[in-house]
């Protein structure tokens, strides 16, 4: 039974790239098969609960532009939301959505109120999913937007803080086992500081490994068969926040020996904010073994804050795609729109649009980067550019066989004098355009 | 016996505050005691000889501008920048130096002849060291201005380029140990990329791996009781640098077991540059237990490239200070001027003036820092912000004797509803502006 | 009668540079003569009604942190916030205060409401200031947070929006003309674009010059003697804000013939975003003859959005309050601390301390920048290096005197062939550092 | 006859989408008719003579990496050059080429030797041009690389520096002219400062006025028919360059009654530096009625340099091609690639696959925009968005017909309260992707 929101408009169909419909897929074809495997089972594509359905409009400068009719508090507006969202769901044809406690069940007054409402919307969900099989990619507690974060949840001064903060993810993790959640994220929002001169740095890092280890410890005793992802970000809210970026979060991880058990979700806005591309925290995450899932948006690349739009541009989108694919696609990962509509998008069929151009953007890279990956269009060169390493003789240097006076004497009695050679990116560039 | 670079100058005084005298210390007081230390031996300040020697005055749209008799090639022209280099350490008063083999030696057409001139020189400077009780701070190699290096050194897809570069670091390590250095620097310029589509990070990062272990492993072997250090930078020369920031080159130093052998060399300029400010990176650098020495400088906020100008801001060189006290001072390290001068900066009295500010503003940073730690000023507040942190059961928390689920049962139980308190960060704003 | 918002709290006073006193000044004495003329008459310090009293401690991930007694609707809440307000200004010593229509009235259902709730405030602000002493530097219309203006309001592609903005700042300007402001300011946040897709960049531009000409017209219809002023940002909220930066407002107001009408309110703030400094944005204005007031904050250099702190940095502050003397001090404008407390800085003393901070730094950075002005210390030199262009031949190329023909004569003729002398700039740079 | 430079690669064919062949275009066909015209008359290719010939691939950190038989000194190696590069565009099939005097000539001792050198060159080019047919797109002086400019040409404290560069100009103009040069380009790198405390913003700005005004009469005068370009960039190498952008180049036009006479080359990468996208940049320039040229490259977004890379982004691509069509197309103005090789990019056969490159992702770009021309794809939607603006009423209010007291007065009386209106942003977004 239809809320009515969405007007008259059917489910999302395939019409094909000639389609004119903005309320087609011109690429996506979930069931068409890309490298072996269906692409919905590729992308596994998650709409973000909090963007497309909690979120009123508002900026720092200005208030609510959207009006819904579940703006209200209560219950009963919770549960209408939920009606929509997943209405939503099944006319886009999206297979999973992920969302924090706070978008989905009503504040209470205190913890057992919190849990207690969220619980409720957890049965309705449980309907939800099995009446329309959209699946939970992941879920995760929003520990930042209620005033008692305001100096962090796991690293605030206040150890009371730290408490409501571990026992709120022990809900939340147990709603999403309940669920059936392939992943659960922590994004640290407020785990940073303002000013380093109200702040203890060290303090904080110990605190906030103990709270991982935690949470690590509790999905073992439960038996979440689910992943545990840290979404890293430079900043904002906070000036600094912990979970920088990917190389950040791995040291972190090294030094509370958490590499094996936890991974990172990893989204292109913040990417950008930490002044890396995307693809570079692809990349790294894989090199380092903890790529988990992403967060698939865009930032302005002319903006300072997190823009969170839907992402548009299929060249960069290939080259995110392919490290994907060089990671072995996804596991229990998937592709979440963390994206909002600009706040002047304020009509329902906005909501659609805006996911139906991501979806499809997605789409064309990643058949773009499985076409690359299948010709070897940049592996073969890589392979070739690194070929000396296969040599005898630098394979010793690798395994610790020459120290560095015998390199030296190699070098000196040899008189190795190495001319450098063209590195060819114009060359690589050209051939990732004949691909996107 | 003077080579009349400077004219008639003659070593640099203190003054005192109120002196006018552009060739005067008006802070910079070596034998001034500062919490217990002579203000020389707590900043151990260093002179680069590459910015103030060898460097041209040009950038990427214009070349030289500044106009030295030694700007010839040849190892006389060596030899006579070497006597201009010590004449100007001892009229400033400067206890160290720092250098690469390549700022100090001419070039040679392989690695024998690079060998053969660098010890050369270390033979000259070991007499002016002696001459002059002028010490040298840091040792470092130059692995990324020749064009063997355009593709990187430890990281080059070549194996003969790592071998080069093997083979240069232990001879600049060896002249480093001859010299008495108290460090010796690794800067990975070249250590990155420029684009992902010829690289592959994960066998790049291992070689670098590799390559530190080598130059620790061969550091005991020849007994070279000083520290190693990293300098991280983010980007420029390359796109990306491996050694992005501290969080970075921290989680590098744990994969590959070297986060007790290896200590940071921070500057400014790379910590503006990475979206960080120098007292972050020194504060985390002191969290992670890897704090070493310092380059300092400032690089001017709006522009987006390494402008290595000497600092002049002294409530943030405070802030700086702050953190290598609370780091306990240098034991090895010190503050290198990382820092040029201006390039239209032409004359030979700029060099000095350039360093004269910079060495006040030092002084009067780590005197106002001296104080604000004697006061406790910003320790004690802090102290009490955490002080909940010090009851038992918080401490139960952070010790692993809570679990999860017991956290949470606590906070159910006891209702726990914290209240935020103010973060009072205007205030310690206020207090540190009592001390600069 | 005290409204008790701010407990037992006196009037802020000076006690000079030992004081600890976190409540009184260290710096600012009012009736102190700084280059023959009053402290307070140079500074012309005002407090921002909507930082300080409207804004709740929000930010784009969390929600209100402040609890105040008057953050509920109606007219009787504004009357209460305007209490401690005038309060407030009283304690602080603050001769000005700055508003919006929306920060000071409840929020109507049209344009009528809106005038008669604007209206009935402005009767109570009136004998507010009659009472206190304090007076108004300028008003301004809340032209952005209305979802009526989400797409521009002088720019909003849809007419009506144009006429209600229009309307607004009529009875805006009308309440600034009644309190005897002494200026009227024109902030465009959302005259702008968040994209080019839906934007007719010369239209909007066009319009916005014919709205700033019904301003102007009308200012001298009721013969309001205060300026107008515009507020340049480059971005924030929208993607890109017409009013960029001074340059680009200077060629906006000579294409619409206003640049004799119309002068800059300048901020720190904005000018850091903008990739400017504070004090290349005021040098540029009195070069350009549009220099009007300013407002004072700071921008954290590592965010990339408006973080509106305190100011805090006084070496930076001399600098731009030297620019201010240049321009021959403030006529109508003055200091408006376009400040807020960071959302952790709860207690009512916190707005105090902000305000004192930032209140002492400004007189600290006065008090450099007179000295070096009395002292001509950075004049002199100017004109030192400039002096060539007294010459008769150098002003007769400047007169037009020479075509390029004749100049390019001259120089082969007299083979001209100029060397270049030292800029001086760390000479400067430590001259400065004399005086802050 | 061949210089053998580049073996025997033959001249560049299309051979359309499927090509693999690297030395063929994909998408570039002179001939084939888009709107109309000739694809080579749309987009007027030229080949920057600096990048491609001059720049040894040099950087901050590193020497030169290119080794080219030309790289000596004297005219015998200048005629070289040219010989390559005339071969180079022949081989390419590019229409144009642009350079600076110091490109072409040998670097003289004084103001006459330049000349000298330049003419001989001159005569060269002629001939080659002749012989090719190929054509100058604009000439430029370098006011940049020498050390006399280090504090900037026609905004140098040093009247005679003016001269020399006033005078190197009428050189310059004198040879575009005689080389039937259809612009000449002004890029002032240099004339902007390090720092404001050793610069008088307002008199620069004014002698730049002057130095503009005689090269405007100077043109009037010797009947050149072309257009006066000015090339905005807002920093590098400088800390702030007086022609930041298009807004500021526009009013310094506008200040010195230059706005009829000079135009504006634009180029991605300054646009990028100065916080703008591309087209950003062509929208203004054309709402403003300056439109002129481009320089087409692309900026790494991660890095804050002048990367001047070849574009290869065509989405980006298509919205600045659509811009220029915007603008009626070039009339004198071109697409010159101010685009570099990477340094690692090592072969000659690297220099013509770089330019390919670009020159498909310009064809695809062209392409796509003028099938949204066509279509009206963004320009339907665009009107219908401002379609209010065409009613009396509005008109009325943009002609000036009712003062801001009316207007008020109408909007209270209509109780005109308007209600806004989705911005469709992601529609227009995924409609664009439908034409890339």
């Amino acid at each position: 039974m239809s809320t009515g929101f969405f007007g008259d408009i059917q489910k999302i169909k395939y019409e094909g790239p000639d389609s004119t419909n903005p309320l087609a897929f011109r690429y996506y074809q979930p069931d068409e098969i890309v490298m072996g495997k269906r692409m919905e089972d590729h992308l596994r594509f998650a709409v973000a609960y909090w963007h497309s359905f909690t979120w009123p409009g508002g900026d720092p400068f200005g208030g609510q532009t959207f009006l819904r009719p579940w703006f209200t508090d209560g219950m009963q507006a919770a549960k209408l939301k939920a009606d929509v969202a997943f209405e939503f769901f099944s006319l886009l044809g999206a297979p999973y959505y992920c969302f924090h406690d706070a978008d989905v069940r009503p504040e209470g007054a205190n913890f057992a109120e919190n849990t207690k409402n969220l619980n409720e919307i957890v049965d309705y969900f449980a309907e939800k999913q099995a009446a329309t099989g959209v699946k939970l990619l992941w879920g995760t507690a929003n520990l930042f937007s209620h005033r008692r974060y305001m100096a962090g949840a796991a690293t605030n001064p206040d150890p009371d803080v730290f408490a409501f903060a571990a026992a709120t993810v022990k809900t939340c993790l147990d709603a999403t086992q309940r669920l059936g959640g392939e992943n659960y994220v922590l994004w640290g929002g407020r785990e940073g500081y303002e000013t380093l001169l109200n702040t203890d740095i060290g303090r904080e890092l110990d605190h906030m490994g103990r709270f991982l280890n935690l949470v690590v410890e509790y999905k073992h005793k439960i038996g979440f068969k689910g992943t545990i992802l840290i979404e890293p970000k430079p900043q904002e809210p906070t000036k600094h926040q912990y979970d920088y970026d990917v190389a950040t979060v791995y040291g972190f991880l090294r030094k509370h020996g958490l590499e094996n058990e936890v991974k990172l979700n990893i989204e292109q806005g913040h990417a950008i904010l930490a002044g890396h591309t995307f693809e570079h925290e692809l990349a790294l995450a894989n090199a380092l073994g903890i790529f988990g899932s992403i967060d698939m948006n865009r930032n302005d690349y002319q903006s300072g804050w997190d823009t969170d739009q839907f992402p548009n541009n299929v060249p960069e989108m290939a080259l995110a795609y392919y490290q994907v694919l060089q990671a072995g696609g996804f596991t229990t990962g998937g592709t979440n729109f963390d994206a909002k509509l600009r706040r002047q998008s304020l009509d329902p069929d906005d909501l659609l649009i805006g996911h139906i151009g991501g979806m499809d953007c997605c789409a064309r890279g990643l058949k773009a980067a499985a076409r690359m990956v299948e010709d070897g269009a940049l592996s073969k060169p890589l392979d070739a550019r690194y070929a000396g390493w296969n040599s005898p003789e630098a394979q010793k240097m690798l395994r610790g066989e020459y120290s560095l006076e015998q390199i030296a004497a190699n070098v000196e009695g040899g008189d190795i004098n190495p001319e450098p050679k063209s590195g060819r990116q114009e060359l690589l560039e050209n051939v990732v355009n004949r691909y996107v």
